[in-house]
């Protein structure tokens, strides 16, 4: 069966590639996923899949405690579900990647068109390539392959291409309302072909940090916000260290800081010769996999509640503390797994070698599919994390294959093989 | 004399009111002073002085050393100089005041319009009714005063309405460089009647904090620009408490810091899930009155030089400095000066009182005059310290009336009192 996948996948390799380099070529930012999505939808249709093309409704999905989105109105921005049924008695298995990319940034700092979807050396170029568009040609390749071969399966693979990841995971809220649920779920987010069982989540924070403006000259007059901020940012600081010293979890073993709380921007005082009156502060809170984000919310709302502890000043002038933009809900899939351990079988099988099993530093759809959507989601794809939301963005195309032959692998196994035919 | 003086002053209280009502209903920001100097030329043609009405030449100005302007031209924004020759055998005096206002800021926080010129219990409310419109009218009625009584004076007295002031002083630089110069000169910004023989200058500095990015979820593997920024600031927070440790002179006795370095705005980062790769600041370096301007950047220069000893990031990544906008060259007449002798005098028989003396927390075009001008210059006004540049400036009539008559007495005791005729 290996053999069979291997070389059905050896010899579709160049058709899989221009695929890619179609999807790429797409600009599919928030907003624009239209083209790509109905590219998807097509080719489920070709593979025979029972294909579900919809517009969440932004209104009704709004009104759910998970959402999470800059925007209220999905039109223009469709989800694709590609159901292939199996014969019944077997685990079904969700796969899922997100169809949306980040914006190409500067394009000063790209050595080719940001969407060229050129490929030098063995590797695609283009914003998208490695988060997730490679990802998703695994699994498509993966379906196809067990298709082409006439391998009849017991469980459903329910195939999801869903918008928004970049911003919060509309897209897959969507379908888990929608009902689409299974035994286990793969997405196939850049990892380097590590498995992340359990994910980061995280969420945005935005701080308003007052002080009491003056003259530059008699500056001792006034309260600088800049320098309180600096004793907000110290104290986060402290915050940070406490979470992390919490966290025991083996898959963290190599990560310096497991859960970071960083502070992206800082912006306060509009005039050189002023002392400033406020600063705002927006960062990131990384949410532990085994936490809920309600439960991190709380211990910032407490810990910032000390600071006036410290300076007196904050206790007539605390900071306001708002959660604001993005969240990724934390995933925690138990190593132990039954799914798990098909992965890691097949990955042996696959590279010879031993998987890399950590936790991932970042939040993906995987925690809304695991704590929200009922279906314990894995991570693992051939993308480059490094490489994710950078200029010259782009993947190694035999990696891209190697993983669409362990998660075919991974689909026979976990859905089951159906021999009442042979 | 001093009994005349104040009668006359008393019997113009109300139509000296009316013309600063005139003026402050005049927003007369930058690029907008032409309509308050064109009142002023009249006023001054009224009083029978010579009157010198010039728009500087910008490209010229600009080739000065001591020019600092946001713009190089200066069409539509006049000087005007008037001249009153005296009989010859006197010392001279140079009364100096700006025309220009800073904007009137966020207009919700007026109570009423901010150029309403409105008096309400002796106080007369808007934009540049302290800093200077005020004290500019203390002037013109001491000359007036003067002038209608038919006192001849053997000094000449040159009166300057300048534009320019709130933005580095190229009007006053205009008029030094035309040629006009006193034995001594007055200004009579808000000084809540304090009397500065010495004026802090200042200059406008701006630093690039540079970081490395980095996603937020793996912090570690950048350099937040935002921490290190909070280093360059502690840095240049020494520097404040050692270059004031330095500061001995008795007129900044009651000033905690008496030359500040104030961090105005921060700036860094755009994404709350990355680490931040640049920060800007942008402050304020107070220059102690017996420095020069580029002492205190040569200072600076070396300080700066030194963060990499405490962290080496900055040694191959140095902040860049940078000097631009506004600069105040300080001013530095000797307390014991005789023209301060004189106002000293004059100011005791108004008011009865010691003057308090000492040295400003903030810099005026009396630097200009004293360092770059050979006129030596004495900051004393009638407005109010507190309010100038703030929303509901005002200004106390009663003050501007009183400084009104202790300068009236000043010019006559400083020019001398031409007798021949009696």
């Amino acid at each position: 069966m290996q053999k069979h996948i291997h070389e059905w996948i050896h010899l579709h390799r160049e058709e899989s590639t221009a695929f890619l380099q179609k999807l790429v070529r797409i600009p599919s930012t928030q907003g624009n996923e239209q083209r790509a999505q109905f590219l998807i939808a097509d080719k489920l249709l070709e593979l025979s899949l029972d294909v579900d093309l919809w517009e969440p409704d932004g209104e009704a999905l709004a009104l759910h405690p998970y959402f999470c989105s800059p925007r209220n109105t999905f039109i223009g921005s469709p989800n694709v579900v590609g159901v292939l049924k199996g014969v019944g008695g077997g685990r079904s298995l969700l796969l899922n990647g997100h169809m949306d990319v980040v914006p190409e940034g500067n394009r000063a700092q790209w050595q080719d068109d940001p969407f060229s979807g050129n490929v030098v050396d063995g590797k695609l170029y283009g914003r998208g390539a490695t988060d997730m568009k490679g990802g998703n040609i695994s699994l498509l390749m993966a379906i196809e392959a067990v298709q082409s071969l006439g391998i009849k399966l017991k469980g459903d693979i329910i195939f999801e291409s869903v918008i928004e990841e970049e911003s919060g995971g509309a897209g897959t809220l969507a379908a888990i309302v929608k009902g689409y649920k299974a035994d286990a779920a793969l997405i196939p987010e850049p990892t380097n072909m590590r498995i992340f069982p359990k994910q980061q989540g995280s969420m945005w924070f935005r701080m308003e940090v007052k002080g009491r403006s003056a003259h530059g000259g008699t500056r001792y007059e006034g309260v600088s916000a800049i320098e309180k901020s600096i004793a907000v940012i110290q104290h986060i600081r402290e915050l940070e260290v406490d979470r992390n010293a919490r966290i025991s979890d083996p898959l963290y073993a190599n990560n310096p800081i497991p859960i970071p709380i960083n502070i992206g921007v800082i912006q306060g005082g509009n005039w050189p010769s002023s002392v400033a009156d406020t600063v705002k502060l927006e960062g990131r809170m990384g949410v532990a996999p085994a936490e809920t984000l309600d439960d991190a919310k709380e211990e910032m709302r407490q810990w910032m509640a000390k600071l006036s502890v410290k300076d007196p000043w904050f206790a007539a002038h605390p900071p306001t503390v708002e959660w604001f933009g993005a969240q990724w809900v934390p995933g925690n899939v138990d190593p132990d797994h039954a799914f798990m351990q098909v992965l890691m079988q097949q990955f042996r099988a696959v590279k010879q070698d031993e998987p890399v099993i950590e936790a991932s530093p970042w939040g993906t759809d995987g925690g809304l599919l695991t704590q929200v959507g009922d279906t314990p989601c894995i991570v693992f794809g051939p993308g480059i994390t490094q490489v994710a939301h950078y200029p010259n963005e782009h993947i190694v195309l035999e990696h891209v294959f190697e993983a669409a032959e362990i998660i075919a692998l991974t689909i026979i196994q976990w859905c089951g093989l159906d021999n009442s035919e042979a």
